[in-house]
């Protein structure tokens, strides 16, 4: 059984994102038996579906789980829904912007619900003290496209479970921008840790 | 020597206050050859007053350093600025609300500047991955209080000098309040350790 | 034609919800040669089932509008998307806290897209000067969960558009909380007609 | 009498700056017999300093009031304190960084307070619906700058009022970056219309 673990590469000028260090830090690790296969996936729309397309065909992952960077959230954010639609105003680093509401597959559902025990794990991120809420919305941006696309390719092939966290900012990484909600990487780690630990069943 | 370090007590309801925490956990240790004494002072105008002008006159601190909390910061925040000034819309703990604009003490400068190594501890601290900015304004409610009496009181005595630290949420604390920014509590804990030893030069 | 509008009543110790204020406000107009009645809803789970169940079934409208107040919101926000999920920790006014993330309707599809133009209303508010955006996630609590009921039934009639309208306070009813961004009551009111003229066709 | 009204221009690729439209407005009226000289000052230090230094010395005004941007406050803003204090890591639009904590003057006052009626114009726009707040903090960039040189000329000839006001961004300039707090351009100007006339006594 194989885990799909994705993050996200730097952007926007940025040196590090967590998201992607997270996921290649646990790249070929395993957790309960499971292999994880970490990658940090492009910040374009175009590669992020070429990519993710072409790893669940192959992999045939019993779980996708993906990591994003939410510059503004204080706490770890299990996302619930996984919407078809993408809009954004912001460019990907391919200079396209999705500035039309449009749907990511046409033939796909409006939203997909995590498959993933997401109130539990936010009760074992807090009991752990590390902030943690349910979130309603990953965006409309590449987040939730990499969840909406993860979720709909699982469940057109009728196993595996899909999930997504936002993580806030890593503190080493925003020393000098004051005004970010962060949390020291090795507790994003930890946190990471614990929600394969909580799926995965131990 | 000997440093005066003070924390608040838990106010509004909430049940700990990591300012408070932190004070009479370093309360007894030695840094540098300096004993500390650490405080939790009440969250209450009058006796804030009482309690730092008697301490500061039987302690004769060589260095006061006090540490509050503010529950919105995404960082350590080293204050610049103690202003002469009381006003809060908020009741202390006493239920008392100081609505006109007031000095602290009539005698006194309209401001002081602090006199630890503002900009010094703020590049330690990042250095350390712990996101810190200076500050140029403690409020007017208790934390500014508290450091206004104690810059007043130890320039009209000619030594000692003082400083502020505001510091954000303790993560532990938070973990079902997520809208408000905050770091592990252990991080706090070694942000004033490291403030305490730039101070004491070594 | 009939057009149902509402607005939801003062909660959690506010004297004016500036959504309420406004279904009244339009209560018995007419737009475009449609009726608008006017509806100030409670800040209740059951009630306000109760009232939408009814007066969808009574008044057949040919269009659904929901007002709701988003204090932090900075810009009238368009709602694009409906979720079949109810979850919150804070009470409604009847004490009723939804804890467990549950269907509002079990036989409903888990979300529905607004049937209003979401993103010609946007333009049109910016030409006149007035900050909007697209929304994805009117949140799961008393606003998704009227707009939610009201699509669920009108899809199902076959018949009926429906739309949720985010707004920011009124500044007339937050001088003294300085911390809520709001927009000046008639400019409220005027956003409103506004978004019924797109709609309505003029 | 000269009342000495300032803005400042558009920086940081922005249009339109309400705080420079306002003082631009003002040029030439007459409020309460007072003739008003309204300028938009250059977000730049160096200019800043020159232009006022050589306006104050050519004007000598019974009332200086500065008006600077504050994008992200959600109201308008009577600034009480003047700070001898000039620091930020953002550039001025002459390239220029203060990255060192310096005095503005050698040899003034670390503070002054301000000599218009904060208070009482809190509540006079309070009173027209208009969200206003005390601030004792104008930051340590161009909008403190010109209030402390305003200050310390002014105190420094022994007559001449003087003062500060912090206005959120203008409605019809944020429509597109849709979190940014705003009021209506008039309300903007009608607030600045409002102090002008506590402050010259009618």
């Amino acid at each position: 059984m194989t885990v799909l673990l994705t993050g996200f590469a730097p952007f926007g000028g940025m040196k590090k994102n967590p998201s992607g260090e997270i996921a290649r830090l646990f790249n070929g690790k395993e957790i309960n038996g499971e292999r994880i296969i970490g990658k940090e996936l492009p910040v374009s729309y175009r590669r992020v579906r070429e990519v993710l397309e072409k790893l669940i065909d192959e992999v045939n992952p019993s779980l996708y789980l993906g990591i994003g960077l939410a510059p503004r959230s204080t706490c770890i954010r299990i996302e619930v829904i996984a919407l078809n639609i993408v809009y954004s105003e912001r460019p990907d680093e391919d200079g396209v912007r999705q500035t039309d509401v449009s749907y990511i597959y046409e033939d796909g559902d409006l939203a997909y619900i995590t498959t993933i025990p997401a109130k539990r794990i936010v009760n074992e991120l807090r009991r752990s003290g590390i902030p943690a809420s349910l979130s309603f919305s990953a965006g409309t941006y590449l987040c939730n496209y990499a969840f909406y696309i993860a979720a709909h390719l699982l469940k057109r092939k009728g196993n595996g479970r899909y999930g997504f966290i936002h993580i806030p900012q890593a503190s080493e990484y925003v020393v000098s921008e004051v005004n970010t909600p962060s949390l020291p990487f090795n507790v994003l780690v930890k946190a990471i840790e614990k929600v394969l630990y909580v799926i995965l069943g131990s």
